[in-house]
């Protein structure tokens, strides 16, 4: 059942050194965030917080009470520095126990890869209570209990597990979205976003600059659950614009 | 003065709507973090917030008190979105001031480009007690207030404020990382890692598995503030693998 008031909203925790090293790049805030707005779920909050137990107890504590669903990256792998299940049962005050079907999984897996040693065990670990998550790209699942989600770091296999998961999650209506581009300093303009957003109450506008081709320009986005308020805004915005003599790109530049 | 004792910590807030939609893949975590390392200053943690001023309050009340510094991106140009001054000052309970020298600086910016009007004069307003953070790449400048530095969404603007403050921030001893490359599964190498370092205490050992070339191999980072630390672990953890019949790449694969 979809509730269409409702606004449903979810925090992610970004787990590692390696990210907060700045070695890696982090490409999961993105994916999960666009993955989430195609199931009618906003990302409301990211938190990126390093291998170490009490400040992911923390962050998921704070970030369960608030929001309707919460994600993990990193940290289910098989060596010491992967803590994320036992951070996670910490916080709900569950045991850490071996899944049998995740076990089974890895058996296989590495039935033909060295078979299963301590290390590659540690994957069929999961907090009391949990179902597992398809892994299509490698042999250890990611983790759900209830509205709580512990997926891969390696964002390739994040993309499996949110294919696994699409359409299973309940969401409100999709917010939905329109741009449009122009090339004017979106200092020029700033005054008739203000009004057109204060204008269309369902509506927010996004102002994002650039600076391309020796010229500056910019994409304002509307976004709004409501496909008329956001058709109302955007024309709106729209003869704003070109009745100020600038041209504007639908769909962006 | 440098400690070099103690370990000194930076938060950092992302502050912008496009990133929670998914629409902007963030750049400026991993800039910030390495620039950071190399200040001598570890990033403990990073939020991602929406462009909500009780978000943004409630984030900078809790970095404040957690960390030596705060860094933020995002929320400083000239539009409606942009309210990051607004919410950090309502946070550390002062006003907002026009800063003469930034309208200064903006004004001169903007004498051929149309003159300065209400959107461009909003990129001069400042917490009071701010001084400004120098911006080669456009008119704007990011603004520091003690240890608390509010700066650019777009991360080659962001680029340029971290090089001007380049040397201006007490920091400790920077840490130090050596990375060894091994074409093997880490969860086969599992138990040397956690027995690695658990036996060289002022040393992390981070694993970051890979799958390339068709075959399966790891990067193991280690990380210590003493350099001669770092050297006997990454010794000891290249003996244990040469040992198990892995050849190690250093510097990584």
């Amino acid at each position: 059942m979809t509730s269409p008031e409702k606004i449903w909203t979810a925090g992610l925790i970004v787990i590692g050194d390696e990210i907060l090293s700045g070695r890696t790049q982090d490409k999961n805030i993105a994916q999960v965030a666009t993955w989430l707005q195609v199931q009618g779920i906003r990302l409301a909050e990211v938190r990126v917080v390093p291998d170490v137990e009490a400040r992911i107890v923390e962050a998921v504590n704070a970030l369960t009470l608030a929001y309707d669903y919460l994600f993990t990256t990193g940290g289910i792998g098989p060596t010491h520095d992967d803590i994320t299940v036992d951070a996670v049962a910490a916080a709900l005050g569950v045991p850490v126990v071996i899944h049998p079907e995740a076990r089974a999984l890895l058996e296989r897996y590495y039935e033909t890869r060295g078979g299963l040693n301590e290390g590659r065990l540690r994957m069929a670990r999961v907090p009391e209570g949990s179902e597992l998550i398809p892994n299509r790209m490698s042999g250890a699942p990611g983790i759900r209990r209830g509205n709580l989600f512990l997926m891969a770091g390696v964002p390739h296999i994040t993309a499996g597990m949110l294919d696994a998961l699409t359409g299973q999650l309940e969401g409100g209506a999709p917010l939905l979205s329109e741009t449009l581009g122009c090339w004017v300093a979106e200092s020029e303009v700033a005054e008739l976003l203000r009004q057109t957003e204060a204008a269309h109450a369902t509506c927010q506008i996004g102002s994002y600059p650039f600076f391309r081709e020796g010229r500056v320009g910019a994409n304002f986005v509307i976004r709004s659950v409501s496909a008329e308020d956001l058709k109302a805004c955007s024309d709106s915005l729209t003869d704003g614009l070109t009745g100020n003599g600038h041209a504007v790109t639908p769909g962006g530049i």
